[in-house]
């Protein structure tokens, strides 16, 4: 195996061990102690891949960023060629919620992110930008939609946009079992339907 | 002061000086050591107040929701008598999101207390038993606008009431800076225009 794809791929065994490490023990044992016991090395070993807590804390995120990317990649392929842009809005709030174990390891990680980007402002900056490019892909998909004749006119794509994104605040009420799977993707079919109400 | 009155008065200082750690230093420093600090206190002081860092946060916890209670109170007092379900839906909303300095301090709380309560099972019986009585709250108030004909009759209560939930998650794009004040405002109206197209 060349180089270049041995160490990446060990940085995403160091992600993988630390998304377990945050589902299973929580946040406060995210140190790289903890990780690199995780994953089965040395702390000299991680600090090899990851000069610092933050490096890692980052590469972790954008990694499962990119997994949720994929897994979203996938859901859109299985809904065939032009599928309806309610069908792909679905996709992209139900692979981003904690509703199936990928999910829900990488959900307990963003969570424990933005608590620490609260303080931080490069890691702040970071996940803003990712929210802000879900965000632009979400607005282009509803504006689209507008001009299709499949959203009503006048609905304001923006103020769209952003209820669609605050959506992931089932998160929290499912990751405490105040509502369920099935009550959450009422609730999002619910929702979907009231914005989706021109000619299909 | 009698002292029952004095020992409630110390806890709530010690629950605002928590709370002052969790929004300007971040979880990591929420531990009995660095409130104490924080409320001008030794350890064994605070100790006196608290047997646990658990029991500290879990009144911290209920404070807080005391407190949002409070401000929701006020807010619905402003309306006058017989206010709309729309208004008091607006109210409970935008008091319990990071719009404002008090707001923000028990939010930034509340994530971290979620994310503790993830791997602590009587913390997360608490922090599931509040959401479930204000979902109880919500979904009467949504029943009673259905009966009085003000939401549409074939809009599920349950759906509708998970959704109202759910738009908490904008507590996240306000705190990141990925949306402002104003555009959660403006979606938020959006959402509940919406919901209540029945007669006013």
């Amino acid at each position: 195996m060349p180089k270049q794809v041995d160490h990446r791929a060990r940085r995403e065994a160091i992600a993988r061990a630390l998304w377990r490490v945050a589902e299973q023990r929580g946040v406060p044992h995210l140190t790289m102690r903890e990780v690199a016991q995780e994953a089965g090395m040395s702390l000299g070993q991680l600090q090899h891949y990851f000069a610092s807590r933050e490096a890692m804390l980052s590469f972790a995120m954008d990694f499962a960023a990119e997994q949720t990317t994929l897994r979203v990649g996938r859901g859109l392929a299985a809904l065939g060629d032009a599928p309806h842009p309610r069908d792909v809005l679905r996709v992209m709030l139900t692979e981003t919620l904690p509703l199936h174990p990928d999910a829900r390891a990488t959900s307990r990680m963003s969570a424990a992110y933005v608590l620490e980007a609260l303080h931080d402002d490069a890691l702040r900056a970071r996940a803003r930008d990712g929210i802000l490019h879900g965000r632009d892909l979400v607005e282009q998909l509803i504006r689209r939609a507008v001009a299709d004749g499949l959203v009503p006119a006048d609905r304001d794509p923006v103020a769209e946009t952003h209820l669609l994104l605050a959506l992931t605040g089932f998160t929290t009420l499912l990751e405490l079992g105040a509502v369920g799977p099935e009550e959450v993707l009422a609730a999002i079919d619910q929702h979907l339907d009231r914005l989706f109400t021109g000619p299909a």
